[in-house]
């Protein structure tokens, strides 16, 4: 049980997954909000923009046509941020200079890629049903698998596997082996998303991004630490049994506010079990992954009657690495969303947060308690 | 010398004061943008707004009236996010429990002023010239000495002090002693500011926040690894040389936009001798860091023409530390400003910034390039 006085004091608490803290000050909610305010997103978008560039049939921002897909559709994005070829770069480091010691930089090379996640320009996934989210998991799944180091066992695993790989010939995949691959979603425009067709990204690179490693590293430590426990699966069963922070949970999974949440309604959705990625799920768990992602976007929808933005990304085990790098990786997704307040007031991680340490105002409880209230039907749908 | 390849190609690299990676992608900037944008900001206000709770003699949110201040004028937070008083926390930790394990959590008190830096409600940094700017230094230097372990070297050295002690005899200083002084401004309604009265804010919290904290790591360590030399004053020495990443100097302090700079206009000014923090600063080097503040502020605006928006803060040392804690800080400000193609056009650090690593476009070389040139008189000035 989390103590009831943290919800009128403030506090700081521990972020396991990152080894860092947060600071929390609870009564700062009753704060007047004299700032600017979001505009509030569209809300009613047609089912084929004839504009769009991502719908099934027309003209992307390069000119390329897109084929007139059905289901999911996957292609290397028009401005990458990293690139598969590129000139050399072998900086002269290691000479003792004080440029070398000070100046450091490498190459980073690798892949990003586009999925739309169906041909319906206005699906978003709160709109969808699990069983239409399924095939969004299938597709990351694939597209993970296909990046796989084949020496590792997760590449084994891969092959066995049950789910139908892409069908599509025109996606060429990279010749070589990157290190990580980051999937994820920008949703709405307050997320720096610049196209409403449901969409997620996929970059590839040759290094370990700063997050999961770090993450990483707080994993393997905690494992080796508590005797070979895994952190999220010790997290999710005592989460599970505290409720307090819980927004959905079933077989597989449990989907929350974590304890050190930073943004006001932030989602952690891990796997109950220890699962080091996307191969490692059955069919049953796609299925009851999917669950959870549509609880939880509908919540998030149906909190302030709005297109609830956010950004939400998948971190599971790296496309190569050690056998200690594999082994402590547990699959989850962290959903970022900005909104505070109403469907026009976000929390701004600005000045203090910035140069000091990230903030909050309502508790991780207070906000759990809230999603956990608005399950049920899509508010649109009651509207129609 | 940067290497003029990393102009053209995908690469990471290394900020020496966080110990982390940022991802530089220069060719995306080719990228149309048909995300949001912002509100241009109101550019003409009037030197006193009857509706401000920040102007002299107007009353403030919670009721109180402001005095009729003609310099500077500091007030304790209506809202802080940590207060003085609160209820006891102590966590029945260390029992060995799994909760006691994974939630961990720790009281804060503290206090937050606010200090408007001036009675002008149009006068920003900007607008000041370097004898304006001086006052706010004062005031900042006023308010950090007061706050000092009086056992820190530092304490005695502010007890020497030339500058005019703070004369408001309203401000209660407090009575326990805090760990950490975090001073800064959130600037324009793309930050998160409510109230376009030029401000700052000064948070004082019993632990040492996350930001500071990483960073004095990283300090001490190069001091230990480089046989008592400082990071920061090698940095801005070889920067000094370099010239490309410089943006204004003088004899105290350098600023530019750092090697590492995750911002697109992010700007680092350092002092250039090893200054611990605000009470190490002669009367001279107030100036100095006062026309420094002044050439970046207005370089910022006349970039896009409006008023840029952006978080500042200073990092210094702790109000009480180990002496390595003290001796190894070094007195530095951070600007970080969510514009980048134009005064409507920002960065987004979301999906892949927020869940794998920060990630910028244009390199800090090309930037400090456009700032250098955009000296000279303030653009609202010109078009009056
Ligand atoms: O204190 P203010 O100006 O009301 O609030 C602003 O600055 C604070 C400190 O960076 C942030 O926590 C808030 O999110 C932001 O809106
Ligand atoms: O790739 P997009 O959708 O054009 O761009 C968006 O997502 C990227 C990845 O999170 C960010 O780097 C951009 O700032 C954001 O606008």
């Amino acid at each position: 049980m989390a103590d009831p006085i943290l919800n009128d004091i403030s506090h700081r608490r521990f972020n396991l997954l990152r080894g860092s803290w947060i600071l929390v000050s609870p009564h700062r909610t009753k704060r007047p909000w004299l700032g600017i305010q979001e505009k509030p997103s569209r809300t009613t978008l047609p089912e084929y923009d004839p504009e769009c560039y991502l719908c099934p049939g027309n003209k992307r921002a390069e000119g390329q046509p897109n084929p007139k897909f059905s289901n999911t559709f996957v292609f290397v994005n028009d401005y990458s941020a990293v690139m598969e070829e590129q000139a050399d770069y072998r900086p002269d480091s290691k000479d003792g200079s004080l440029a070398s010691r000070l100046l450091r930089a490498e190459a980073v090379t690798g892949k990003c890629y586009v999925i739309c996640f169906s041909p319906s320009h206005n699906l978003t996934l709160a709109d969808m049903t699990p069983a239409q989210i399924v095939p969004i998991i299938e597709t990351w799944t694939n597209i993970y698998a296909a990046h796989l180091d084949p020496k590792s066992v997760l590449a084994k695993l891969a092959a066995a596997s049950s789910i139908p790989p892409l069908t599509q010939d025109s996606l060429e995949l990279p010749k070589a082996q990157y290190r990580y691959m980051q999937i994820f979603e920008n949703k709405g425009d307050a997320m720096g998303c610049s196209n409403p067709h449901p969409h997620g990204q996929i970059w590839t690179t040759t290094s370990l991004p700063e997050e999961p490693a770090t993450e990483l590293q707080q994993l393997i430590k905690y494992r080796r630490e508590q005797g070979g426990s895994h952190m999220l699966v010790d997290y999710a069963q005592l989460e599970s049994n505290e409720k307090s922070r819980t927004v959905f949970e079933n077989e597989g999974f449990w989907a929350g506010v974590p304890y050190w949440g930073v943004w006001p309604f932030e989602i952690l959705l891990t796997s109950k079990q220890h699962k080091r990625s996307l191969v490692d799920l059955t069919k049953t768990e796609r299925a009851q992954l999917a669950e959870c992602i549509a609880e939880v976007t509908r919540r998030y929808d149906n909190l302030f009657e709005t297109q609830f933005p956010y950004s939400m990304g998948i971190h599971q085990a790296p496309l190569t690495g050690t056998s200690d790098e594999i082994e402590c990786s547990h699959f989850h997704i962290h959903f970022y969303p900005p909104l505070l307040r109403s469907s026009t007031i976000r929390k701004f991680q600005v000045g203090y947060e910035m140069l000091a340490e990230p903030q909050r105002d309502i508790t991780p409880e207070q906000a759990a308690e809230r999603l956990r209230g608005c399950g049920g039907e899509l508010y649109r749908k009651k509207l129609e």
